[in-house]
């Protein structure tokens, strides 16, 4: 098996448990070197590391699958993996839905399997996992025989590994509109057309964090996509709820989502830009109880940081402004280049702008089912806060 | 009124919503200082801060109660600030029992309110709010007509202020030993004799993250006081759980609590010291599924800060070291000394140590009834992790 060995000054990360090895972290490779091959990562001295596999295209040169040099990555060794993470969420009470394999925090690096009750979406963002699909899929085929198995490739990160965007069935072929459970209400997924796997299971302990604050409540929600927070809120007693959206097509599947639960009287959705809508009700000096604000990431690089940060700043503060003396800001960012604590900064910022004291109610980060690994920085992607606003 | 200014140079930590005037940032005072009194604050301009009450004997000289100079500061007053917190616990959903009133977090600083259902637990911890103890005794009665007021200022921190630490009644007398509900269980409360107010509801919250972990275990708690969280891991559906405590008293309330809520059989307690017991049971290689820490603050000053640090370390090793491989930490520490990253990075340090990796399950604070302000530091001061280890 080919063999890598690390540059003596920066390995300690790499020893410390993280999985990336780069390019220019390598000092030298014994071997020969094809696209998507397992091979052992030593240290200088020639201490065993682990196994992994190799992609000279990406930055990221290697991927560690194991630290144990006597496991054997095989069928067996996905099957025995995705098995651990079907245990380990049973353990913390993720069932029904969830994020079954979350890369990195799963060590199965690259590799992401949301579970919709009995449908399981797959996304291989690095050549040496999608070399490994078909055992993947065997591995679900074998644990959970499920209805249906969709492939979400469609992914620009791919293609910094060489590979193609591509998207389709790796089951026979079946109805991708379905209907998951969440929290008491049930809410439409399009596997193949919503965005990423088809569904924001990041969110679903969070939208329960709302149910006390809008009760009673006259609720805006911007940036709602489906409408999935705006559906929990009629759902916990608001009075009424109006839900912004850019997207034309996700406002019809937030319409369609208050109509399966019951809500269509007290849940209006409305396909506009947010942040002119809230520029313009500023103005107007327009209130509302409570308002949500779960936007796209802002950014994608590093490089984009200040910008995402004052685009947040500028929605939050617009936010505090729309509300009346005592009403709740729901606020969430999910870029993991905007770590917690830039976050609370960026949100106290936009607060003693607009001139008003915050009293936090909770902060939380994302759904239990994508374990934040300890050793590894910034796992903690998602941010959601509720706050008093007086 | 006697009127406070400011220095010119640190006044920024006031001006931003800190209630806290320190003697060392006072310029000048103009009229009779009689300690306990209401006076006003202004900038070294003579622009108005605030109002608050002044006492010269403590570090902390003024505390400041309202940023609105036409704001008149009489038992209307806290009556009126009392019912604003009360109407916010109602809005966050803490209505049994709560922290009714959190000193600077609710706008009434150095002043706590423990509601335990019809029963009130009070705090005056400065001179200048326990010149209002009627006002907020006759508050509490007009807002609940309670069964009970108690008075829990057996708290060193009057000395500081030049006060006697005292107890007793603030109604007529009643029974002290009540029971309250909590998560569908049942816990002995004692109001005279209990730690602090006789209970601590700042965990209310956390004892629910326990529900799913501990099905089926093995579960050890150290440091377990009264036994509420051992209690909840019983009604969670462990197979057993152990509970440690150095004080005999506390291990009996713990026993009571069980059989209270018909968990005899499964959860045990003995009057141990908790460290000694880690300690040897960490070289008989003992092990559990679960393992809980829920320690005493380590340290009460800042001096101590790193032993504090090095005690967390210490038995968090030790618990990490009791646990079969993917078991699971459930640790927590209350001290606002030590803040959130500082906890995280001796959790890390101790699983370093151990040569264990952690994958987070949760990460919280204190119950939402105990408000973080986000414009004043350090106001998360309990921290709550639960991680798998491996």
């Amino acid at each position: 098996m080919t063999k890598v060995f690390l540059k003596k000054q920066i390995q300690n990360r790499v020893l410390l448990g993280h999985p990336w090895v780069f390019g220019n972290e390598v000092a030298e490779i014994k071997g020969d070197v094809t696209p998507g091959d397992i091979v052992e990562v030593f240290t200088h001295k020639g201490i065993f590391v682990g196994k992994g596999y190799i992609n000279p295209q990406s930055q990221i040169l290697v991927r560690i699958l194991t630290r144990d040099r006597n496991e054997i990555i095989n069928d067996e060794f996905f099957y025995q993996r995705i098995l651990k993470c079907w245990q380990y969420r049973q353990k913390i009470g993720y069932v029904e839905n969830c994020r079954l394999v979350f890369g990195e925090a799963d060590d199965l690096p690259a590799l992401v399997i949301d579970k919709f009750n009995d449908y399981f979406v797959i996304q291989t963002m690095a050549l040496g996992i999608e070399r490994w699909k078909d055992a993947i899929v065997a591995a679900l085929n074998r644990i959970f025989q499920p209805k249906g198995i969709y492939e979400r490739n469609d992914v620009p990160v791919r293609e910094l590994e060489g590979m193609q965007q591509q998207k389709g069935f790796l089951s026979a072929p079946f109805d991708t509109n379905i209907i998951i459970n969440e929290n008491g209400l049930k809410f439409h997924v399009d596997i193949v057309n919503g965005q990423k796997t088809g569904y924001f299971l990041d969110q679903q302990d969070n939208r329960r964090e709302i149910r006390n604050i809008v009760k009673g409540a006259d609720v805006l929600e911007a940036f709602c996509y489906t409408g999935t927070f705006s559906c929990h809120a009629g759902y916990y007693g608001a009075k009424k709820v109006l839900g912004l959206d850019i997207s034309e097509t996700a406002i019809q599947t937030a319409r369609r989502n208050a109509t399966l639960n019951g809500l269509d009287d007290i849940c209006k959705f409305e396909a506009i830009n947010a942040f002119d809508q809230l520029k313009q009700w500023t103005k107007e000096e327009k209130k509302f109880d409570v308002v949500m604000l779960d936007p796209p990431a802002f950014t994608k690089s590093r490089e984009n940081i200040q910008k995402a940060v004052a685009g947040y700043k500028e929605i939050n503060l617009r936010g505090m402004k729309l509300l009346k003396p005592g009403g709740f800001l729901v606020t969430a960012s999910c870029t993991n280049l905007v770590n917690p604590e830039l976050f609370l900064q960026t949100i106290d910022a936009a607060a003693r702008d607009a001139k008003k004291r915050l009293k936090q109610v909770t902060f939380q980060s994302q759904a239990q089912d994508h374990p934040i690994l300890r050793n590894i920085d910034n796992t903690t992607y998602l941010k959601f806060l509720i706050v008093e606003v007086s």
